[in-house]
């Protein structure tokens, strides 16, 4: 602990409620002490961040399904951290755990109560992504809501980031067809050629809703939602009876201040869920966290053997922290965002 | 056949595809020769005829779970019928039978294909009603969707009409307190006296929203959604995370020529189904045709031992057809509406 560069915790805390976008003066970059552990706390050394848009959320102070978090505190982030003093039996200097440190470069955590990663099994970056959060996401809410079936069509947007693109190769590894959305001719590419989808389309496209139909000449069986506004109006006539759509997220609506322009769309809505038998169920990850060994089982498998690929969009330091955030509610990224700290 | 007014069928053809609300001339009374039964068929005299909300869609040419009556068809509808010249083995004269004749006196049909009633075990009408296709809707809907729990709260609209009245008894039967809705203080009384639901609330009411949260002190867990608009605004805030919401109707909105004013509410609808993880699931009966007998067994029992009330409302004649089926959809009808043709 004689480094300086040790001695300082740098965090990002929230220093105002956004109004629509998150702009840098909503956060505050703050130099304190790094903490010390105590008895039975270890000190954890943060080496990824995940970034992820659930966090739009917490910003705000509506209701919602978690506590929004306080003006004045650290942002809310699950990290991969490094064990760098143990007052803690359960864990050593050394170890690599999962933990919910936040956006900041230290914290301390009761050694019981992290989650020891194996570096020789996967990179442990992972942890975050495609075999953490996100990955479980994509994985509990297709096989327990979406229920796709040999043949079918699943649709799902934002199909380059972290949960969208497990959700399309699980699909085809279910024995579907896959379509995925995604923003930009790279994007489509490399979810088309890398990740095996059968097609991807390009929302920015001013004929979505007739390329999506082409790419769907069966009709759409299961709409795995994350974004919402105009890929979800293109998604919803093409729906077949008896569809299911899992509601992951609305990532296109969290930095609206204010409801899209009239009529009011939502008889619209209703009626498709009555005379098409639609089921529409929301869902967070933790209602399926029983899933897990399943879910690492199946997915962990299917990455040794090549079957499924990831992705992560990395970005250096805490200082870099916002503006990556900011781009990923903007689709800026490019696989799963993650922010590494210095070392 | 020698009286003459066994001559004459009279029927009622869709003359045109309302727009709105539907008229008068959107009709048209024929009167047509009583048709002869060929080889295997029996003549069918039209006792009572169901009206039933979903028959406004019929009159329309959009996309639907049924193919929308042409113009000059005849109106279709469920009826009890009575046998009144067979050259079919299954039925002879006198059988009452439930089959689809439509909105006029007679009919022929196979008689292999007719449902024969027992008059002795309950009032013929009630196979249109709480016995039938109304009562088969409340009952699947609510116990396959809507899977209450003892102690949960169920909220159900037009709750004196002939799925509401159903699905709010069943509630109080498996355990949970229901609260109903439906227009005016007469309708009320009933459902809250007669049918001992625990409460029942007047649309109509300026403080509905206000009123419905304080008659759900524990929330929604329930909402059985026969009606849309206002009533689905003030449910929908008192949702209880997990909620099921089973979609079986929006009679509010069947006669609207356009979609309400903005904004567009949809995002409100999509992040309660996200955040707290609301099912919606739209169905029609025939997707749970399997369980009839289970449905029989069930409320047929609880009828006979009084532990399930209903109530019909029933014009006589023909002629009157019209002018009941636009009571039903401004829900003038109290109870289940039938018409009951001239003997």
């Amino acid at each position: 602990m004689s480094d300086p560069t040790q001695s300082i915790n740098r965090r990002i805390v929230l220093a105002s409620r956004p109004k629509g976008e998150p702009r840098d003066e909503n956060f505050r970059l703050e130099s304190l002490p790094v903490p010390a552990p105590g008895e039975g706390q270890a000190l954890l050394r943060t080496l990824f961040l995940s970034l992820d848009p659930y966090m739009r959320g917490r910003m705000s102070d509506g209701p919602s399904y978690a506590a929004p978090v306080q003006i004045g505190e650290v942002m809310t982030a699950r990290t991969v951290s490094e064990v760098v003093e143990s007052k803690s039996p359960a864990v050593k200097v050394g170890d690599i755990v999962l933990c919910d440190a936040g956006w900041q470069e230290y914290t301390v955590a009761d050694g019981g109560k992290v989650q020891k990663l194996d570096p020789t099994a996967a990179p442990v970056s992972t942890a975050l992504g495609v075999l953490g959060m996100p990955g479980l996401t994509a994985y509990t809410g297709l096989l327990n809501i979406g229920q796709p079936k040999p043949g079918e069509t699943v649709v799902v947007a934002a199909a380059a980031g972290a949960v969208g693109a497990v959700v399309g190769q699980l699909a085809k590894i279910w024995g579907c067809r896959a379509i995925g959305i995604a923003g930009g001719p790279e994007k489509c590419a490399y979810v088309a050629k890398e990740l095996g989808f059968d097609a991807c389309l390009d929302h920015r496209s001013e004929n979505l809703a007739a390329e999506l139909k082409a790419a769907c000449p069966k009709g759409i069986d299961v709409y795995f939602e994350n974004v919402g506004g105009k890929v979800f109006e293109a998604v919803l006539p093409l729906l077949n009876p008896f569809s299911r759509i899992p509601v992951c997220g609305m990532i296109s609506s969290y930095n609206a201040t204010e409801l899209p322009a009239g009529p009011d769309q939502t008889p619209v809505l209703m009626r498709s869920i009555l005379t098409k038998r639609l089921t529409f169920r929301g869902f967070i990850v933790m209602d399926y966290a029983s899933q897990y060994p399943d879910f690492i089982r199946d997915v962990g498998g299917w990455i040794r053997e090549g079957k499924l690929k990831y992705r992560e969009d990395v970005v250096d330091g805490i200082e870099n922290t916002v503006s990556a955030f900011q781009g990923l509610l903007k689709g800026k990224n490019f696989g799963k965002m993650l922010v590494r700290m210095h070392r």
